[in-house]
């Protein structure tokens, strides 16, 4: 058993908008993923999305409007908002949510991701 | 709707041990807490619970040994894994574990705290 360091993890990847899971809370998957540009507008149903900032500024669009995210700053997507984010340039963000929730959502498309896990 | 910044949240109390609520993502609650010296053993019999250090150097003492953590590092304790925090300075935390948990565990005492919620 040993701590799992954020930084050292996201230097073992490189590629944006794919998740890697780096922990498990019970049911819940603890997630890194490097992102740059806009992702595209999805809502999950079921559950509320935990967005934390590790690097660089997260613009998390919602239908209300902007949340806008530096470093140490979350955010968590209510259940059943629509959402869409968006870095102008790259940002690394920890993801906790459900286990099998798919990034985008209700939409789908070619930016669905699968999950790998680093171990 | 706006963003959580764990700094600003930290600077609104001093006192050690006694966990702030900063937000909820779906039944579980996110928590802030600043800590030093040690905690007391004790067992989450029905959870896991996560630890991110923000500031400063902890060290969970398990049966099996200790895990340190710093800054940007995680450990999810597991459920039933007797365990003991302790920060020989003052350390900033953020934990997150469902709603209701309490911070001793099986064994209360002096040291078991209500969660404020910081709004």
């Amino acid at each position: 058993m040993e701590a799992v360091n954020i930084s050292a993890m996201l230097a073992r990847f490189s590629e944006q908008w794919a998740p890697k899971k780096i922990a498990e809370l019970n049911n819940y998957d603890v997630k890194i993923v490097k992102v740059q540009g806009e992702f595209t507008w999805h809502t999950h149903a079921d559950t509320d999305e935990l967005f934390f900032v590790i690097d660089g500024a997260l613009t998390i669009q919602l239908r209300d409007g902007d949340v806008v995210l530096g470093p140490g700053e979350l955010f968590v997507v209510p259940k059943g908002a629509e959402h869409c984010p968006r870095a102008d340039a790259e940002a690394a963000i920890m993801l906790i949510e459900p286990r099998g929730v798919v990034n985008t959502g209700d939409v789908g498309g070619d930016l669905t991701a699968e999950v790998e896990t680093l171990s």
